[in-house]
Parts: structure tokens; sequence; C-alpha cells
């Protein structure tokens, strides 16, 4: 062979080489738009429209802990900004000092979701917050009257409310309570690298990020969280090839959504979790039963796919959930200041 | 009389009437002036000088409810920044879900104060700091070394701790934890429209206020409750002319300081709180059994001074005491974010 020759055929195998380079980055953009599209700013509801009054309202509302019976509960006790708006805990403390059942899951982008808790035992956020409110177990009022009453005792949310509510004759009322704290929770949302990536930007994931991404796509993982929010969007039995509790550090099975359905396929059925900002929310599971993200990937692998990750496979999609860490709002980051009188 | 005269006359008496109110005016704001003196921006300490990575690392640590037993304690659960450094409670509701002995007071402006706690237990926001975090029934710990291997868990601190202890061998250990929160909390400090008074601005305060804070000092108020921070100076007994639950809603006698000295002489004794942002801090008193501050004024007046205020003196006062929310730095509305791993 000539040296030209030579030199041709390597050009030739670099040229190849690079399309197919690129013919694959391209494949797992092309991949993760069309699983994943792009992330709203906000997370709209024709019943719920979005104000500045309400979502200013909601905010304080939210962080409240004063209008519960013992002035000792709120939202922001299981939902902290600072936690990525969950709480760190296996599983929250709540009344009379009894864990709670269930881990506390985060209130960012959670309006995306089909419905919420683990459970889906409420629709919407609105429902979730209303019904919160009204629970004994939450708030501590035996009715919604006294809730009510707690709230207007703090006079300076009363003009709150008429605004962010206007020409309603008596808007403080658990509805609207529901309402402004809704509109708050759907300006939660949180872009990252990842959305820099599917807006076209290659180079917002490293290469590592890319290689999670697409280990992410290959093994199926996609096939439940999947959608802008990187889950949310359906219910899933947990332990699809083997009982969960097999492997992860559960108390004691939990039955699921069939608490709320009372089907007996829904046993060991939850929502699919939303997987944005999961590297900032340990602990894992229903349960807060698993501690690190790693752990966390392997055992989801097994338990949903049969299939068994290496470190480096498990290492590679943490690198990629890693890249959904967002942007928290900087609205959201500021401590309202509430009515004391 | 004739018409020149008379009008000679009216214009005399509207000048010395006119020289009299300023030199009343004045009279006050000397007064005031001697009494309160100028806040300082923040609150320096020779063994803790104030750094912007100290304040921020503080500010971190002072948000982390993961790094306790339980991962459910932190100086935030008792000092909110959206209730005015305090949390609205009767007394907050302790570990076992017991109610704590004494009602939680605002962190803002307490670095000025000659100790910290109702008792003066602890002398500096640093040992107050540092104290909690080696208390058993605060952070949950048994030894300091868990509480350090706690933080330590988390080893996005270790470069913070490096950075605000510059030269330091091993700087994750309770006294920098201490020194780090107390740094956060020297910055808490809250000018208000007062001090834009007592700088010479006589209309920064109203008509109605301006009597409060004239009655305060004339009932004698101002003798306990002085310095910029309009009181932290001194202890006193609550309670100097009669039984202080002869007037409260206390449900037992609290001893007070007796608790820390074992003198005779401190039983029933407190020291005596600071009053900036007081209207922004119900419930009142060591013990939180009174809700309303109006109810206070008069309450404090009875016990303190054996002087019954008439509603329209109470209110003058309480208007006064308004004037004395002020600004919370912007930073501290802030909600830090906490390294995960």
């Amino acid at each position: 062979m000539k040296r030209s020759a030579f030199v041709l055929t390597v050009c030739i195998a670099a040229v190849c080489l690079f399309v197919l380079v690129r013919a694959q980055e391209n494949t797992v953009l092309t991949q993760a738009k069309s699983l994943f599209g792009p992330l709203p700013k906000v997370i709209e509801s024709k019943d719920n429209p979005i104000t500045l009054e309400k979502v200013e309202l909601g905010k304080m509302l939210f962080y409240d802990t004063r209008i519960a019976s013992d002035k000792n509960f709120g939202c922001i006790k299981c939902h902290w900004m600072n936690l990525y708006g969950a709480d760190g805990m296996k599983t929250p403390i709540g009344r009379d000092c009894k864990p709670e059942k269930r881990n506390s899951p985060t209130v960012f982008n959670a309006a995306g979701e089909i419905a919420e808790h683990w459970t889906g035992n409420r629709v919407t956020v609105e429902e979730q917050a209303k019904g919160g409110m009204q629970a004994p177990q939450a708030y501590g009022w035996k009715t919604e009257a006294e809730a009510i009453n707690a709230i207007k005792s703090y006079s300076g949310y009363i003009p709150l409310f008429q605004k962010a509510f206007p020409g309603e004759k008596d808007p403080v009322n658990a509805e609207n309570f529901g309402k402004a704290i809704g509109a708050f929770e759907r300006t939660l949302v949180t872009p990252s690298r990842f959305d820099d990536f599917l807006n076209g930007n290659q180079k917002a994931l490293t290469q590592n990020e890319q290689t999670g991404l697409k280990t992410f796509m290959e093994l199926g993982c996609a096939g439940c969280h999947n959608s802008p929010f990187i889950g949310g969007q359906m219910y899933q039995k947990f332990g699809l090839t083997q009982p969960y509790w097999n492997l992860t550090h559960s108390a004691e099975p939990d039955s699921g959504r069939y608490a709320v359905t009372k089907n007996a396929g829904d046993i060991y059925v939850f929502k699919v979790p939303v997987l944005r900002n999961v590297a900032m929310t340990a602990p894992y599971f229903h349960d807060g039963s698993v501690d690190h993200l790693q752990d966390a990937v392997k055992i989801m692998a097994q338990l949903q796919l049969g299939k068994t990750l290496t470190d480096a496979q498990a290492s590679d999609i943490v690198a990629f959930l890693k890249s959904l860490t967002g942007q928290i709002p900087e609205e959201a980051l500021k401590v309202p200041i509430l009515p004391v009188e």
C-alpha cells in the first residue's frame, strides 16, 4: 500500500468514526427528547390559574406553622426549601411523636405528577394542601371552621385572600387555602443542565453523564421514569421481580396504593416518583429505607428490571441523575414574613 | 387692646408654643438618645471576628436539621426567619413531644445581650450554639464525637469549615460549630424607623409613637429596657410588686436564674428581654403565657412599676413598640442550600 493510500484509509476511517459517534450522540439526544420532552416554566392548571397574589399568599401559608392547633405544623416542616422540598428524614415525625408511614416526597415539580403522595390518594397539589388543612392528624383541627378561624385570627391574611381571590364574598376558606398553596407549588419547577442538553447543547452534560443517560434509557428505567419530570406519570408495583423488602431495609411491607383503591392489583403499587433533584433528597423509596443513591439505583434495576448493574453502570446512572439537580426559583428561596395580627 | 397689639400677642404666644413643643420634642429625642444609643450594623466580637465564610457556613448549620440524631432538630426549628427569629409558640415542643419550659427567644439582635436564654445560662451566642450541639436534649447525640461525625457525614461541610477557619488542622469541631453559627447570628441586626428617629429624623415616628416613647421613658420602662437593643443588658426579678403569676396566665412559677446561680436573690429573676421586634414575636414572657402585646405592657407596668396604665397609655406604648419592628437583613431571608454528601 502506498503511503498516500494509507493516509486516505485512515482519514476515511476517522470520518466514519466521527459520523458514527455523532450519530450515536444524536440518537441519545433524539431518544431523550422523545422520552422526556421540555420542562415547562411553571405547571399550569385550568382550575387554578397562577397569579402573583396567589403565589405570595400560598408561600406564606406554606410557611405558617402557627395556624395549626398546636402552632407547630405547616407544609414547611416536611418540605424545606433548603432540603430541596423534602426533609432528609426516613419518614417524618407526626403528631404525638409517632413516625409517619411514608417518606416526605419533594414538593418541587410535584404539581406535574398524575397525583400526590406515594399512593396517589390526592389528585392535585390543591387537593393535597386542602386535605392537609382539613386532616386532624396534620393541622390538628377537628373541624374546618376551626382551621379557618385560626387563619383569620391573623387578620393580615384577610386582605391577602381578598386580593388573591377577587370578587369572592368570603375568600378565606379551605378551597382557597388549597388554591393559594397549589399556585405556589406550581411555580416550584427546577430546570437543570439536563434541560440545556435536551435543548440541543450537547456540552451541557459530561461524557459520563451522557453515558449514564444512555444506560438509563437502554436498561429500561425510562419506561417508568419519563416525561419532563422523569417520573410521576404512572403507578407501578414496587418489586416486579421479587418482594421489594428482600433488597431494601424496610421495616415492614407497605401495601401501597391498595390502601386507596382496595383493588388486589394495587398491592405494593406506588406512584413512580419524579427523579428531578433525586440526588438532593435522600433517603430513598416510599419508606426512606435506603440512604445512598447508588444503592437505590442498583436495587431498582434488580427489583423492577431483573438486572444486576455493575458498579460502573450504577455510577454512570448516578452521574446522570445528579445532572437533574436543578435551579430552585429565586422567589422560592426568599423567606416570607408572616402577618402577626 | 388695639388690634395690632392683639395680633402681636397671638404671634408671640404661637412662637412660644412652637418653641415649647420643639423643646419637648428635643427633650424626648435627647432622652431617647441617652437611653438607647445607636444600633450597630453587626454585633462584633473580639473572640469571633465576623467573616463572610463563617456567616455562610453558620447559616447552613443553623438550618440543618439532618445533623441531629433523629435528623429532626436544628436552630431553625425554634427560630424561624419568617417569625422574626422566634417560633410563635407558648413554649417549643422538645424531644419525646414534651413541651420545653421556656418560650423561644428571638435570635434577632440576641448577640447584643449580656447573656443568652431567659436565665442567662449561656454567655455568648457562640457558647449557646455550641452548648446546643453538645446537649443530648437538643441535637440528641450522647457524645460530641457523634455530633461531629454527623456533620462530617455530609462531606461538603469539610471544605466550608476549612475556608471559614483557615489554617486549622481539623476545623470541624464543636468550638467552630458555635463560632460559625455565632457569626451568622451576629449579623441578625434589625434597624427600624426608631433608629431613623434616633438619628434625628423626627418624622420617622408618628406623633402617637413619639407619645408612646415618651410614656415608655417617663413611666420607667427604660430603666430595664435600654441600650440600642431596648433590653438584654441586665437581669431583673419578674414581679417586683407582686408574684408575677397573679397577673400572667402561667401554669406554675419558674424560679428563673436561681436554677443557674443557686443564689436566693435570683429566684424569679430573668434576663430582661430585647424589645426590638417584640410586636412580631408573640406570645410573651418567659413562659409565653400572655398572647397580646397590649396586655403584656399593662402587666409589666403593674408588676414591675406598680403602675396601672390607662388603655390610651398602653396603646401609645404599643404604637412605640411596633416602631421597633425592623428590617431583617436580606441575606438572612435567603434560604441556604445544604450539602448532601
